[in-house]
């Protein structure tokens, strides 16, 4: 009995040996037979809202490389900077919302006039009440609407993106301002190990880093905690007590406070209609040094959409030619909003995976693997993630009465092939690669290279079954 | 008894405990102390010919990143459009053949003019038969001849290149299309795991994908199989038959089918003794661009060659400084042919890794490791591959009337350093370093560093033993 | 009793099951709760010098992707040439010596003018004594006095980089020559797995790698040993005698000999007090070719210090765009130099890993990691290795005389984030969120912002306990 238990183990332990040589050495986790579309792991509640992180060991964002999180901003709720081990793309779901700029090295060119007020006569306002970075506004109007006049579009619906800055936030508005952001952990910007490692310039995490092995039971500090006082009271120049103070070890509001009274921060005044700084910006010649470049864009103005039919939706994309800082960061992204009759067509990603995120509505998503299986054919909807990886097929259909997507995807400058329509792989091959490889007859190979003149959107004529078996 | 089976398995476990720990947290897999002339793994039968692959798990392939296939296309064969997770370099061995390039968003540049006949008046045709992509020729000629004469040249054989452009290939001549091709699969051009994911457009594969877990027994479809039929018909406004059709459910034929009858694509003429639109492309300014990018390139004219003697042979290189798009793929080449008199003199790789595939002849290979020991010493022949990862050293030596070889680097700019001959290691180094360091005299080291004074091909004098073991 | 055995070793198997699932496939090597000084695990003692060599298997250095190095030469030592499978940066810590530059294809532009005496009439020499590539100057002074004026500055602490090219270097001065390397197996410049892989042109190691797994005990041979000697000999044109002694079969020297006599390498005579040829280097417009570019810069000119205050000390970097080959390299260094009044504000590297190197006194080091936990908290000193992994702030103070320090970075251009002081995150921030964020009134938070104007020096005043448990 002894020798028969001896024998289990030691075969099991050849089976660990032997799964073990080929998962590690040659890691598979691109073998992608059933794909899921996702929701956050973890919630980190805040007192002035939440974060909310997908766990980057499933499967398909293991293989993709993501780290994905959603943060939930309260009204009057400021997200406390927060440094990052990778590139980040964020993209305002909903909501208005203010954003500090802090590129260390860069110059406090945002000035407050002296105010004759309390603050005079004190010990360091010398002149001035408080210098700072940039601050920009955010903002996000109505969803339900698709825009189709320049004019009546009053949305900021902004991607923004940090490397390295540390950038607060402030909900200046009436709802929750909703956020929503991809770091790339496999590029080189992350020279850590593949796991998102966010540092806490202030506040701190209660709950720990759940993502991460070791770290589940354990509060996340604010970098200050972990120096001595009275290090840090020789470095400020300040006394030991507000040195302690900065270590927070009696605060427990999380990384997003909530600000009593009024948020006083300086800032040019919004101009209506349009959404922020940016058409300045790009009148002068400055834009391509670091600390002014250019770090936010409208995805949502169809005027600059890059695909528009007026009867199906608008798809815009967002890459290093439109913002030469997605350079640096090795990340892109693509905006999408189509009407409940429209489908895109199957096409796939030639350099990159990408990270579907839907801010609105419903779609029917089918998506074929490399081995021409289909891995995923069900309904999506808001506030759900898919990724769909490099040289995956995928086709959209809306099934709401809108559809809005936001797409991350893992290169400065994303390629996608289509399958269908003008610009396709099928309208490029000779008629007699298609008749011969699929054996149709002239008649209709033509029609399939040149039946659909549309390059991307296409109607969609009603409903379809799916999430069925395969056949 | 009991008791001794639970120590066992214990000591079994903390074994594998520990050698899980070095072998998977620190991959050692160019730890070779032996290397071998690696022939295809598996072989996949289609209709029209065979795809020939190599299995990327053998260490010195999983140590270097290379995926290498052979593609051998009957006459009438065609190979139909693939796209690939990682840049590829395909090099022309034998025969001749069109090659068509399907760049989505380019435009359909090669048009048809009207034929009055058969699809006059048809659905679709609306005054043109057809129109599609580019479509090149591809060719070689006779390989026993080594060239010495640029008039006396009448072979085209072509080193092209891919990166998710998917390329249909037909051979038009009277012997089998021969291609090898190698992709890098651990440059960021690959964006998932280190696995060759091949994506098929059209055909299928019956026998599956042997070189992937978990797929070895399932057919590998086309990307159509997995769309729902009603989706492909919306999508290309086909009728749901066709949509089937295009799934080749009953399709064996592979992915390399016979064509019934002529196969007629709109191409230019072929330019006798010169070999395709290479020149006419070269002398216009427009080859930067994308769509017109030059993808192809000849590199047995022996009056591009980049070292030349007539009596011993010729080397030519391929890199982005002569074909652009290697920036992008990050790869280059090397095509070699020396004289059963001639020797390479030995050197390394700098900053690549290069796979080494015989097209024709044989030849004697050495190859020194890091660790200074002699890891190959045998003929390698025709149609066999050697991996050499960076710094190894190697010498060649032709060991028959010829020997011709392709090789391809992980580098779009490799370097390599010689040991021997004018330009060497040895040469620039000073008198004094080469007298000490080898305790030789003055005269002789005089004789090291300047007796060679060719700097990649040499005189080799007669046969030489090999094979033994080392001294 | 078996049963139970059984039942443990299952349970065993199942624990290793799923530690290797965490462990192998989402490696967690840089989950750092705790860092060391770390000193050499592994000394190469040779007939001229050692060769000190860190464990790269260490945690930090693994996750940081480091390998380190730090040679010896004794006087009249020359270390043989070596080849790298990474780009590597080297920094002149003590001594004064020769260093050859040999880029193979380069020409041999040191050329001796010919000599009326033994060599005349010798075989090879044809009007000159010997030809070899460039020679540089190395030097270092008085490592105990800060240097303070440009004119009293003889010292010339250099850094200098090799990528594929094989550098000799020779002691010519009396005190020993002691240089540090670092290289980042992590990038691309390594084209193999992640260990440390020298290949010795000429000399040995007969202490064997002991470094990597399976070499321990075998001896590192050099590139001709691995030759048999007819094919050297064909290659050299030399007798078989000669190639048998390039082998250095009988030779246990190791990879620093000892010269014995003059050494007589032709160079340009050394400018007193200044150091070498570079400023003429600097005057010619050809140094951004390969076989010009500039390699050496001297990182001890407090008159080309970026951050300088005389009471204090000064920094001085190196990056890409001071020294152009970086951008080949992915590298980049930092040089700093303090009094033991001065501290170094706490900052984080925000796109690299640096491993600090302490050339000169002590300090005490304060780092804090991702998670806010004090990571390292103790005295360094002269000799030892401390490794700060992306976005891990640190704190630098002397506690001796002098402390000085060379980092070396993973990146070409290395940013640095400040965590107080002029250019720092906490003063671009708005007054408001730092009120808010850290609970503080808007004086404190001002003097938190404002007090310390310097941007990476400022005084310490005074003695600190320090490596005490954390609060």
């Amino acid at each position: 009995m002894g020798r028969t238990s001896s024998i289990v183990s030691f075969s099991l332990t050849l089976l660990i040996l032997f799964h073990g040589y080929t998962a590690q050495q040659w890691p598979n986790e691109c073998q992608l037979d059933q794909l899921n579309a996702l929701e956050p792991s973890q919630v980190i509640q805040s007192e002035g809202g939440r974060i909310e992180v997908w766990d980057h060991h499933a499967p398909q964002l293991r293989c993709s490389g993501f780290a994905f999180e959603r943060f939930v901003i309260e009204p009057q709720g400021l997200y406390l900077p927060t440094f990052m081990n990778a590139g980040k793309l964020t993209f305002v779901v909903h909501g208005t919302g203010l954003m500090g700029r802090v590129i260390p090295g860069c110059a406090e060119t945002f000035i407050e006039s002296p105010v004759f007020g309390e603050s005079q006569g004190q010990g360091q306002s010398q002149g001035f009440r408080d210098m700072h970075q940039k601050v920009e506004h955010l903002r996000c109007g109505d969803k339900r609407t698709i825009p189709v006049d320049r004019i009546q579009d009053k949305r900021k619906r902004t991607s923004q993106l940090t490397r390295g800055s540390s950038l607060p936030l402030y909900n200046n508005g009436n709802e929750p301002l909703i956020l929503v952001a991809a770091a790339d952990l496999a590029n080189n910007q992350n020279q850590l190990d593949r796991n998102l490692r966010p540092v806490l310039i202030a506040g701190n995490n209660p709950q720990g880093q759940e993502w991460l092995q070791g770290r589940q039971q354990q509060k996340q500090n604010n970098i200050f905690t972990g120096f001595a006082p009275e290090i840090l009271a020789q470095a400020f120049k300040i006394n030991v007590e507000t040195a302690q103070q900065l270590q927070s070890h009696q605060d427990n509001r999380g990384n997003i406070v909530k600000v009593k009274g009024p948020f006083g921060v300086i800032r040019p005044p919004l101009r209506r209609g349009q959404g922020g700084q940016q058409p300045q910006e790009k009148a002068n010649g400055l834009e391509e040094t670091l600390c002014t470049m250019r770090c936010t864009e409208n995805l949502d103005d169809p005027s600059d959409a890059d695909v528009y039919k007026p009867s199906l939706g608008y798809i815009s994309t967002l890459n290093s030619y439109n913002l030469p800082i997605l350079r640096l960061l090795r990340l892109s992204a693509l905006r999408g909003s189509i009407r409940n009759n429209a489908m895109v067509l199957p096409q796939w990603n030639v350099n990159a995976n990408s990270a579907l995120y839907v801010t609105n509505g419903k779609a029917h998503i089918q998506m074929v693997n490399d081995n021409g299986d289909r891995v995923f054919d069900q309904e999506i909807s808001n506030g759900q993630l898919l990724v769909v990886p490099q040289g995956f097929s995928v086709m959209k259909r809306a099934t709401s009465e809108q559809f809005q997507w936001i797409e991350f995807k893992t290169n400065e400058n994303a390629q996608v092939n289509s399958l269908a329509g003008r610009t396709s792989v099928m309208t490029g091959l000779p008629l007699e690669v298609i008749t011969n490889g699929f054996q149709i007859s002239p008649q209709d190979a033509k029609r399939v290279k040149f039946s659909t003149m549309e390059t991307t959107l296409t109607h969609s004529s009603g409903p379809m079954s799916y999430g069925r078996p395969r056949v």
